[in-house]
């Protein structure tokens, strides 16, 4: 029997290292990206660079994409040379993305119908870090024993598959990850103003509550640097947390589900944003707290 | 030199095994709680139990206090045959509950001035096991100095003990802790509900989650049994969430911060609670979002 | 000189007396409507009743449309046989319908390039009973001198049309008008369940605020019926104010405005529409803060 | 019979017309102040001031306040020389100010039994013009026949007397009162602010939804200063709408209600208050949507 063939699509800053990981685990890997000089570092690495979208298509048993958002996906997928073009109803394409559920739902649905390809929305939490270590976590959609069949190729990249649901779950997963992370920022941000205010040292705060029932990775890194007022570099962006609350929201609304906490958040965010925080790092939001002029 | 005679107050769930692993350590301790057959297990541990609080209260270099609010710390320090009756000025106080900051700062700041005793706030978490084990978290309000004098006799019940600021810190700092809790289980609610109606293999989540940057203790006890709606046994209570976001909101107030998350948490956990679930597990929050007949 | 001709597209609740008004007030109209039946009334009353839309066009001067959504004035503007095939420019559009701003600037710069049709957008306040009256609040977003020329034809419908700036300013001004009424109702429904539980005689209410600060129509309409739980008939839709505050958190959303208390109702909204009452009336939502078993 | 003697304590802004209008209607009245000062302009117009509380306690049949706050009243009536010490339990007290609900009940409840004086609250709507006009709305709590048979005197200070239920009733109408007004400030300033964003003239919208069901005197009075930026001279307090909202919160609590619109509100306008406009107008609000150097 002959090896699986992987075509990766996307050379950005996680689609370098985990075709990269699945090449040295020994697997057949093609990749392409839309801007070619992304691609030279694999070449490197013996990589197989191609030069065109539809030759990697012709070529590969699995697609994998990884890109920056729906559009980007849509153009891979419907686009002119693109996947319902030239794909076939062997193959499989697993696409890292995150991007809308709806979406991936409908363009999964088209494709299939024209040309076969079955689909596996795969977005991972792991960040660079965890594509270069191979211990991404992988919340998937789709069909269950396809997801499984996949999982010799999944495993250089992953310490967790969780098959979450039909196509579109895998989605949905990671915005209820992003919904999360935003709403405890922002409570962050206001306990962190609150224990200064009572005349608490804040910068105690992360190591107080460091292993207990409050503890989380944001309370260890955004906590010291909001109750220093360290927020340069930045190292993520308030309107990266709007856009997801907004597409969390969005999504609440399609699906006729009340989420309070997840609405406030993003009206705060919002707030935070249009009194000129958009670009910075979302540790400023902590100033939002702060009464004029009070510093740490 | 004579080692330091410890006088501990309250022999509640947390109580019982702290005086008892300080007396295995080989500490001098002595025992007293309003109601003597709470009492009854340290005797044959060869604890000392003493019949009457001032009895204790003479007896004792450290006075250690584990109660259940405000009132009951109260009773013990300016009550009839209590602490600023028959204190001293060379003790020093150390009150492990739970309770308000600023009532904290006025009884610390009294007892001073009447008996020389000083006062340190001693709130942990860690709960009954951490209790067991030794390894509290304690966040310390107090002077830096005395904190540090008393880490000998908190070695034995702490894996750490953090110096927030000036009395009161402490107190400030659970109010903070039990913020992030509340705040945190309401989105969860949210969270999982959405997942739901999403299409989503809810019971799915927290495994999907572990370990990332949404993830949390809380996420991996309480997202399992929101999924599967398994409400018993109650492990707590969504009045005594209530209770802490309205202590927050006060402690907020006084201190003219806003906290519009802790504010809308307070709101929609009050809401929950007058829909019939005061006496609830929080885990019943996610039936407030799903639309009803639902189920999982 | 020759007097202008109007057509008037859409004969439902509004449309009929709006037209009728414009006949009886001496003005050449003529009438059309999808569904021919709703212009039988019309006829009776010597107006002149279209059975194809293109022949209104083409015999009309001014173009008014009131109809119900968005899609319904897309489908007679840019629809076969609509207003972009057969208007010529020196023709005049005036949309009555409350729909999306966004799609209002599209539609009428598409119109203008193809016809050279100039729009104005006139959404208007007042009901049924303003309309066969005359008094209609009118919110007209377009070329301020253009607006002006029409006043005599405005005139029979209207006691009030306010110039609120260029074209989709009428229908922002709509939404901001619906966005006041359905926070207002909400934040009722919470005075009244309150005054409830506090003793208060509920009922008393709406009179006792009576032409002070906190009165409002809606406190007079819907005040007494939420306090007698007298919730039919079915006056007007929780869905209805639900569509208003998702449109008007839509449009703060694309203009990057924070609507924290608007972003709060569309929530409390949607929950009490997930709870089963989306088809029911807005002095419904005293139920959702009533305690379970509470009655009147 | 012998006619009926007014004792009015408390000559402030409203104390002097209120006192001033029933010795205009023929009645008998007495007036005393803790500043004897504001008690000047009565004397002129042939109203008896005491010099001493007692004095006008004995003296009088009917006992009227209108003071600033909860303390103020507790004063007179609890304090040294005032109405428990010197009352009697032929007397009615009728007290006007804004107060504590739950401190009326339970003064009224002691001086009840100390005294036998039945209490009234009483507070009013309508401001000093409605003081000086008689056109005050009075929302008063306590026993209806008692209420009764004070219309008499009631009668030259309001236009409406409308009994709310048992003692604390009244001060329970007026927090809703405020509630309401404070919540729609809040909502027009995010409106104002949107409507702005939109591209539309914000001046032009009071007039433009005059009358409507999104209309109210908050609407007429702010939003044109609103959308000036004009905001001096300050005529109310961003803290005084705060301190309503605080004191809705704490009934809300107390009679476990919630009230997620007020709570909002509370919380934001604590956000404004603490980013250096506590002691500026609610019309500043604006200012809180407005992006960043973006003006009127």
């Amino acid at each position: 029997m002959q090896p699986l063939r992987i075509g990766f699509i996307g050379m950005g800053l996680m689609g370098v290292p985990m075709s990269l990981r699945l090449h040295r685990a020994g697997l057949s890997v093609s990749v392409w990206n839309r801007s070619p000089d992304k691609s030279e570092p694999l070449k490197e690495h013996g990589v197989r660079v191609c030069e065109h979208l539809h030759e990697l298509i012709s070529d590969s048993d699995i697609l994998m994409t990884c890109v920056t958002d729906t559009g980007a996906v849509r153009a891979i997928v419907e686009g002119p040379g693109g996947i319902a073009e030239h794909g076939r109803d062997s193959q499989v394409l697993i696409d890292f993305s995150s991007i809308d559920p709806q979406a991936t739902r409908e363009m999964a649905e088209a494709l299939k119908i024209k040309t076969g390809i079955r689909w596996i929305d795969a977005p991972v939490s792991g960040g660079v870090a965890g594509a270069e270590q191979g211990t991404l976590a992988i919340m998937a959609g789709g069909d269950a024993a396809l997801i499984d069949s996949m999982r010799t190729v999944l495993k250089p990249l992953s310490q967790r598959v969780t098959h979450m649901g039909p196509t579109g779950s895998g989605q949905v997963t990671k915005i209820c990850n992003q919904m999360i992370v935003s709403c405890n920022v922002l409570v962050m941000a206001e306990v962190m103003a609150l224990a200064e205010k009572s005349g608490v040292d804040a910068k105690q705060i992360p190591e107080a509550l460091k292993g207990g029932f409050a503890d989380s990775i944001p309370l260890q890194l955004t906590g010291p640097r909001m109750a220093e007022r360290d927020f340069d570099p930045v190292k993520w962006h308030v309107k990266t947390l709007l856009k997801d609350l907004d597409m969390a929201n969005a999504l609440a609304k399609d699906s006729a589900s009340a989420v309070p906490m997840a609405g406030q958040a993003a009206e705060l965010m919002r707030l935070h944003a249009t009194q000129g925080s958009a670009e910075r790092d979302p540790c400023t939001l902590i100033e939002m707290y702060s009464s004029k002029g009070e510093e740490a």
